[in-house]
C-alpha cells in the first residue's frame, strides 16, 4: 500500500475537528446547538446577487478568462475605488475564494523552506495552506493584555532571518477584531523594505470597521508597490461564501504574471459565482448601511455580555465579526468539549472554536475561544447565558 | 523588488500562450478565427442544471461541507452504478474542477521530488500543476505510429526509480483521444502492484467513447483499491466547464482523509456549480444521446476530412473529442503562427494548438497539433478547407 506524502500527514486539522463528532452526538440527543464556532454569517446574501443568479440566460455554462471575467474586473477596480484604492484591471486576478488567492501568492512569492512572519493568534487555514506549499510560518504573538495590537517592530526584527521572505497580516483581524492602524502599518513598511519582503494582506473584512475607525489598506503604503499582495474575498462581504470568489491583487507586474501561470492551470474561476460577485457590487448602500449596523449591534451586546460574566474577557473589536475571549479555564479545549458533551441549559449549548488551535507557538490561547458573531441577537443573548451557566458548572473552571 | 519562487519561474505557460496576441491582431484586421484549439465544447448545458440555476430558493449562499454537498455525493454514486463502479459516498470527494482533483492528489500522494510517470503527449496543465505541487513529471512517449496506444511495459520499467510514486494516465485521452483497452489496463495494474505505486486515473472523457467501445475504469482493477485514484470533473460531461465541479475518488480511506484536510483549508467547492451538477445527473438520456452522436459524427467528419488533405494524418479516435494531427510541416508552432498571422481563406482563419506543448521531452510533436472537435459540423468543414488552402499556401511545408 504506497503511503501518504509527508505534507499530507502534515496538514493540520481544523480547530473544531475534534468537537464536530461531540457536536454530532449532542444533536442525537436532541440537544440544539447555537454555533459561535463558524464563520458562515446568517445575513442574507445581496437581493441583486440571486436574481442575477435566477436571471442568467446562457445555455452553456462555460470558462471564463483564467484571470476572471472582464467585466468584474472592471467593476471591481470601481469598487476599490470607493475605498480610495486605485487599481487597475491588470492588477487583479479573480480567484476561487480567498483561499486560492493566498494559495496563487504563496506559490509565486515563496520557495518550499522559505519563512514567512504572522501575527498570531491567526486564522486556522493559514497553516494548511503554508502546509500544501511548503512554507514555514513564524509566529510572532500579539498579547490579549495589549488588545492583539501589532507586535513591536523589535520583535518583528528578532524573528528575520536569512530565509525570511514575507510578513503576512489580516486586517481586520481574523479572529481578533484587531484593526491596524496607519502607524503600524507605516512601521510594518519600513521593515519590509529594509528587508526586501513580499507583504500578504488578508483584508477581507474591509467593510466591517466600527466605531467610525477607518481601514487603511496596505496596498496604500508608499514604497511597497512591488511588496504587496491583497488577498480579497466576497465571501464575508456579501454573505455568499458559498460562491468561492476572491480576488488577488498586486501592482507588481512579476507576481500577477506568475499568479496568471498557476490561474491558467486550472482554467478558469468559478463563473456563476462571479455573475453574482459582479452582481453585489451595485448591492444598495441600504444594504450595505443595514450590514453593518447589524453585526456593529451584534458587537457590542456580545462584548458587553461577555464582560459581565464573572471570570470572562472580551476587548472591544475595531473590525471583521470575531473576538478572541478569554476564559476562566485552563484548558478551553476541554470547555469546548465538555460543554457539548456534558452540558446544556433549557436544551441547548454552545459550538466555540478553541483559542489554541488559532496559535502556531504551543501552549497559547489555552484560555481563549474565537467567538463569531454572525449570528442575530436573540440567539447571541441566549448563547451568553448559556456561557455563563456553563462557567458555572464547568468542573474545571478557575477561581 | 522581492523576487519570484523558482516555482513561479518555473510553471510552464499554456501551449498556446504565444499565440493568442497574434489572435487578437488578427481579430483587429477582421479575420474571423475557428477555434479548434480548445476544450469548450459549444454543446449546451443540460436544461435541468440551468433550471435547477434559475430556481434557487436560497437566500444566503453558505459555504457546503468541506468534501460536497451530501445530496450530490449521494447522487454521484448512483451516477456511477451507470457505469458498473460501485463506490460509497465517503470514498467521494467534490472538487473545484478536475484541475483541483488532480493538486489534491499529487499534495496528498507524493511528495516534492517524486517522480511520476505520464504517457506523453499529454494534457498540458498536467505539467503545470506538477510543478506546483514540486513533482517531476517523466513522460513515457507513446507514438503516433502506433496509434498513441499505452508503450509497452518495458518501456514503463525502465523508467522506475526509488523515487518514482505514481503513474498518471488519462483514459479517454486527451490530446489523443485514445482509449486503453482492459488488457493495457492489467498490465498497468501488475506493474503498479509490484512498485507499490499510485495509479492516478483522469475519466472525464468517460461517456464520450465511440465505435461501441466501452470504457473500462481504473477503479475496477482488481487489487488496486489502495492504489487508485480517480480524477473526475463535470465540465465537458454536460458542457458546463466554468462551473468548476469535479471529484476525486479512491477507496483508499488514507488518501481521502488526507485529501480532506487540503478541502478543509480552502473551506468548500462552489456551491452553484454543485447545484447544476447534482442536477446534471437527471439529464435526460435523450440528451446524452445527441450529445454523444454529435460527437461522433463530428469525429467522423474531422478524421476523414483531415486524412483526405495531401500530407495531413490523423488516426481514428475512439474516445474522447481530441484529435492529434501529423501535419507535413517541421515546425507546427510556426504554421499555427503563421496561419493566424499571414493566412486567411475568405477572410477566415484556424487557431490550433501546436503539438510539442503536449509532449514534455522535447523535439516531439513539432509535426503535430491538437484539434479539438467541440464545433459544429458546419465550422468544422470549413475548417477542414481552410487547412488544405493553408498548407498549400504555407511556405516552410514539407514534400
Amino acid at each position: 500500500m504506497p503511503s501518504i506524502s509527508i505534507r499530507g500527514n502534515d496538514m493540520p486539522s481544523s480547530p473544531i475537528r475534534k468537537l464536530v463528532p461531540i457536536a454530532e452526538e449532542a444533536k442525537a440527543r436532541g440537544v440544539d446547538i447555537i454555533h459561535l464556532n463558524i464563520g458562515q454569517p446568517d445575513i442574507q446574501t445581496p437581493a441583486v446577487a440571486l436574481e442575477a443568479i435566477k436571471n442568467i440566460d446562457r445555455t452553456v455554462l462555460e470558462y471564463s478568462h483564467s484571470a476572471g471575467m472582464p467585466e468584474y474586473r472592471r467593476k471591481l477596480t470601481q469598487y476599490y475605488k470607493r475605498f480610495d484604492i486605485d487599481v487597475d484591471q491588470e492588477e487583479i486576478m479573480v480567484t476561487t475564494g480567498g483561499s486560492e488567492a493566498f494559495m496563487f501568492a504563496f506559490f509565486c512569492c515563496f520557495n518550499p523552506g522559505d519563512e514567512i512572519i504572522i501575527p498570531e493568534p491567526f486564522y486556522a487555514n493559514y497553516s494548511g495552506i503554508a502546509t500544501a506549499a511548503g512554507i514555514n510560518i513564524k509566529p510572532i504573538t500579539s498579547s490579549f493584555e495589549d488588545g492583539f495590537a501589532l507586535p513591536p517592530m523589535a520583535e518583528f526584527e528578532k524573528l528575520i532571518t536569512t530565509k525570511t521572505k514575507g510578513i503576512f497580516i489580516c486586517n481586520p483581524n481574523n479572529p481578533t477584531g484587531y484593526l491596524y492602524s496607519t502607524e503600524e502599518l507605516n512601521h510594518l513598511r519600513d521593515i519590509v523594505l529594509e528587508h526586501d519582503l513580499y507583504l500578504l494582506s488578508d483584508e477581507v473584512y474591509r467593510e466591517f470597521c466600527y466605531d467610525d475607525c477607518k481601514h487603511f489598506s496596505a496596498l496604500n503604503l508608499e514604497g511597497l508597490e512591488n511588496n504587496v499582495v491583497l488577498i480579497d474575498s466576497v465571501s464575508k462581504r456579501y454573505s455568499e461564501c458559498g460562491i468561492r470568489i476572491g480576488t488577488l491583487v498586486s501592482r507588481n507586474k512579476e507576481v500577477i504574471d506568475s499568479a496568471m501561470k498557476f490561474a491558467q492551470a486550472r482554467l478558469s474561476p468559478p463563473l456563476l459565482g462571479q455573475i453574482a460577485a459582479c452582481a453585489s457590487i451595485d448591492a444598495s448602500q441600504e444594504y450595505t448601511d443595514s450590514v453593518h449596523k447589524e453585526y456593529y449591534e451584534r458587537r457590542n451586546i456580545l462584548v458587553e455580555g461577555l464582560n459581565k460574566i464573572p471570570g470572562v474577557k472580551s476587548m472591544k473589536p475595531k473590525g471583521a465579526f470575531y473576538t478572541m475571549a478569554k476564559l476562566p479555564v485552563k484548558d478551553s479545549d476541554d470547555f469546548c468539549q465538555w460543554i457539548l458533551r456534558d452540558f446544556s441549559y433549557d436544551n441547548q449549548t454552545l459550538m466555540m472554536a478553541p483559542g489554541s488551535g488559532f496559535y502556531s507557538s504551543r501552549y497559547l490561547g489555552n484560555d481563549e475561544v474565537r467567538i463569531a458573531y454572525v449570528l442575530n441577537q436573540t440567539d447571541l443573548k441566549k448563547a451568553l447565558v448559556i456561557l455563563e451557566k456553563a462557567l458555572e458548572a464547568y468542573p474545571g473552571r478557575l477561581i
